[in-house]
């Protein structure tokens, strides 16, 4: 049976719990230690030398990490990923999007924000997180305008990957009143068959 | 024939301008002026709602941002992409790592470094840049000390997403001398068929 190592309350990790509830692939959760820095055991580093949650393991030795990575082979094949090559194409642009323009502001900010002391000095960051942040939320807005899902109007991994960290902007401090597109979206992402909801969100 | 909307000093234009000459694919380049906002206009915005270069004209109004997406659209069924599911995947771990582990610490201290003033205030994130580029740079040589490319032992779109902030790793001022594997690995790209180098690198 396929193994997951992830955290929780991780949204890179949700994403992959997500896309294996909505394929109901059976699946064993490994929650990982990062209060003792379960990333950097040697038996960790062995599956993902680059110390970061979360990794497939698809047999014992045959691992893979990077969320969005799991995500495009788990949906190989199936409904939550086209057939056709430019629409693929399209939904690897929107998950280079999520973790390029997108987590490292918004999953960044609501780790500050939820997981730190008020007082940590890392909250300085976050007037620049949030208006990067704000920035990405701005795309998904345009981009949703017309659109009721981010590639071909179908419910695909591209909306697994973007509603992770976005349903989760609030806890980051984000004020979602200028996107009803986007609210519209995460409602229908949530009423997607087999939709789990993250572990610790409201 | 497809259009590239590139900045020719930019490495994640010349991932996609590498990997048409290496697949012998006729192409126009057409260079946005960065110098007046070039990515901001709204033909521009039409292509890419996200102001970015790399975009890809597949053809009038079919576009593709995002340069690994880009490759990967390209790469699909030649031998710059393996064919087989796993391996497929492990590509795009690597794509993966390079823009959220390796891109935002290399390529930015690089554009620092290489575009701003020297007394420029920006300079301050150097030390934070330079620390978590050296970490991407030590999973890369980890990575490598087993191996002549990234996945497969076969050169792929993952060599050619790797290889364009790496080479150009010295311009950000790295010291590349720890990471003797990764030296290799850039001689064996540049020895690849097809290899046109960056413009602008010595």
């Amino acid at each position: 049976m396929k193994r997951v190592f992830g955290v929780a309350i991780s949204g890179n990790c949700y994403k992959v719990r997500l896309a294996l509830e909505q394929l109901r692939l059976p699946y064993e959760w490994v929650e990982v230690d990062m209060m003792n820095d379960g990333t950097h055991t040697p038996e960790f580093l062995a599956m993902n030398p680059n110390a970061k949650v979360p990794v497939l393991e698809i047999e014992p030795g045959k691992w893979l990490p990077e969320s969005d990575a799991i995500l495009y082979y788990l949906a190989e094949g199936t409904a939550l990923l086209p057939a056709e090559r430019f629409a693929r194409a399209q939904v690897l642009q929107w998950m280079f999007f999520e973790q390029y323009s997108h987590e490292p502001y918004i999953a960044v900010a609501r780790f500050i924000v939820k997981f730190l002391e008020p007082t940590h000095p890392r909250r300085a960051e976050l007037p620049r997180l949030r208006e990067r942040g704000h920035q990405a939320l701005a795309v998904m807005e345009s981009h949703l305008g017309t659109r009721t899902f981010f590639v071909g109007n179908r419910y695909s991994i591209a909306d697994i990957a973007l509603y992770a960290y976005t349903h989760a902007a609030p806890e980051a401090g984000f004020d979602m009143t200028p996107y009803p597109a986007v609210r519209s979206w995460l409602k229908r992402v949530e009423a997607s068959p087999g939709f789990v909801p993250m572990a610790g969100t409201a």
